[in-house]
């Protein structure tokens, strides 16, 4: 495994930041100190204060530390519904929010999209006892990226209907406005470059009160990972219960990198590398980008298809030293997805499309 | 924070098995390894494998990586309890667990001693309508191991009564047999020596048949880690999520260190040093063993009370380097908690006894 250029769709290549940060944080002891200490309430502190920066989280927005982005889903689902969710469906991971609801027990509706087309959030018209209304920003499976600007019309449409973003592979490349969104999610192996085994949940003062209202009618909305229950710890810079503190730690120190670069610059970097791979799918004689159309491409994750199959391509590619992710689902032996992160350089990028 | 000697109750002294390991793993690209892949069902199968061998966890029962003991306790309650639990509490995690199941929305019935003191399981009357027996091998708070000899009895009295079992603060240094107990958990920043951030629970064939009758009722029994989730995964040597690959490898590392002294040879060596640390309690002017029983003393949390209280002892100790724990919850400035765990070698319990 070693020496390789992980473009993966992630899990994948770690941001430089993340070594250095993690070795130190072993030899100055971040990894023995208490969850209960000064030490970990400023190791908490300049973690969530740097991911509110990068990201625009807003004051009025508590910012929660998870274990998933998969736990993320079911959290928002237990303590923002009632009885009845709307979900955006075009991708493996909207579907998997879909099903995530519908094992709670709640009436999970959908708006349906193929697998690679989009959906216009504008034109979305919600249920009436719709309660959430759950979006993901970039599909993962199928590198599909949502426009959000229609949720300013849904608020407008429906000003009572909470509003929940997947942005998993999309932070902190693509922007949300927190004001629209009561609810956004992460994990920190993708967008971020670190090892898996964190995500990062921003909660408004909206669903903090759905929550509150479904847990004073009797309902349940989890145990210790409510959002009483963890806006309760977060507000004293703690968890309720140990959390993963090297980890952290470490994205308190992968957002200090990035913000070093400029938000600015970091998006204006990922756009002129995923403009070189869309390009280089476009020119390769047995490639052609997935997404046909241009507006919904990701930039983040950029997905081939491959004419004659992607497996020959992948293994090419894994022998040169770059692994690329497969496929997903129905799609795994017709695509190839490449990660664009801010992990990835320039020259990382240009060697790969070298090599494809 | 560099230099000090952790004696903490967990997060605790990192394991020497646990940076060399992450070292080479961050460098041979294991962090960014993707979870669905050969290379991580091999480090899921290894480290399984010898989480198996060390805690002698028979092939009937499955293991499954989640991400905290206090999430253990929640899908254990969701997985295994239709109305009732009961709890033995003697302690803040007893306590925990019993308020988990209350959260939840189950009657949760609990048998109670005094904190410091234990609780005879073979005498427990297990009331007509409870599902679930939990017990807390070794409570963190106060330092009380509780005999599990009696599990027997209960098993005979109720055979269809689930038992559960906290393991946090025990494992791998006091015996459990899996036999009499369905599920059984841990977390790795304890006995483990390693970073916060993942945990381990073996579910039993009878857990697993709970749950799916609970389900076939029509109760939630969670979604991605319901137990009929992750023992589909765990077939496959998989996850639901994506999980914390970093920590499981890291895992299967500390078992290997762990495995090579011996099982027999490690809990005999924390016996020993268990011994020195509370007879230098009993030797002290100005502390004595708070658990008064002496067949009650945790072999691995070892906690002392301090007639005139304990911050400047704990401030002592911590001039010369060694880092203990405070008492827990209301005996906060009246204890100190000493953590005896395999990471302690024999030299550094020595060295602290002399400090003390």
């Amino acid at each position: 495994m070693a020496g390789k250029l992980y473009f993966t769709a992630g899990p994948t290549r770690l941001h430089p930041a993340v070594e250095p940060a993690m070795r130190r944080a072993l030899a100055e002891g971040v990894a023995s100190i208490s969850h209960r200490g000064a030490g970990f309430r400023r190791v908490f502190e300049r973690a969530t204060g740097r991911v509110r920066e990068l990201l625009g989280i807003p004051a009025t927005h508590s910012v929660f530390f998870l274990s998933s982005g998969t736990e993320c889903m079911e959290r928002i689902v237990q303590n923002c519904v009632r009885e009845q969710s709307l979900h955006l469906v075009n991708g493996a991971f909207s579907e998997r929010f879909h099903r995530i609801a519908e094992s709670l027990g709640k009436r999970a509706a959908r708006v349906e999209a193929e697998w690679g087309e989009g959906l216009d959030t504008g034109a979305v018209v919600v249920p009436d006892r719709a309660e959430l209304l759950c979006v993901t920003q970039n599909e993962t499976s199928t590198g599909v990226a949502t426009d959000l600007g229609g949720l300013a019309a849904i608020r407008r449409q429906r000003p009572d209907l909470l509003v929940a973003v997947d942005m998993v592979s999309s932070a902190p490349c693509m922007e949300v406005d927190f004001e629209l969104v009561d609810c956004a999610f992460f994990s920190v192996q993708k967008g971020f470059g670190m090892p898996a085994g964190l995500a990062v949940l921003s909660a408004g003062p909206r669903a903090l009160e759905r929550a509150a209202a479904l847990k004073a009618e009797g309902q349940t909305i989890g145990s210790y990972h409510s959002f009483e229950s963890l806006a309760a710890k977060a507000a004293k810079h703690e968890t309720p219960e140990t959390p993963n503190v090297l980890a952290i730690h470490v994205l308190g120190e992968v957002c200090r990198a990035i913000l070093a670069e400029g938000v600015a610059a970091m998006r204006e970097r990922t756009a002129q590398k995923a403009g070189l791979l869309y390009e280089a799918l476009e020119r390769h004689p047995a490639l052609s980008p997935f997404v046909a159309d241009r507006a919904l491409r990701s930039p983040t994750v950029i997905v081939g298809r491959a004419h004659g199959g992607s497996r020959a391509i992948i293994g090419r590619l894994a022998e040169e030293g770059f692994v690329v992710s497969a496929g997903y689902g129905r799609y795994r032996d017709e695509h190839l997805r490449i990660a664009n992160f801010p992990a990835h350089e320039l020259s990382q990028v240009r060697d790969l499309v070298d090599a494809l």
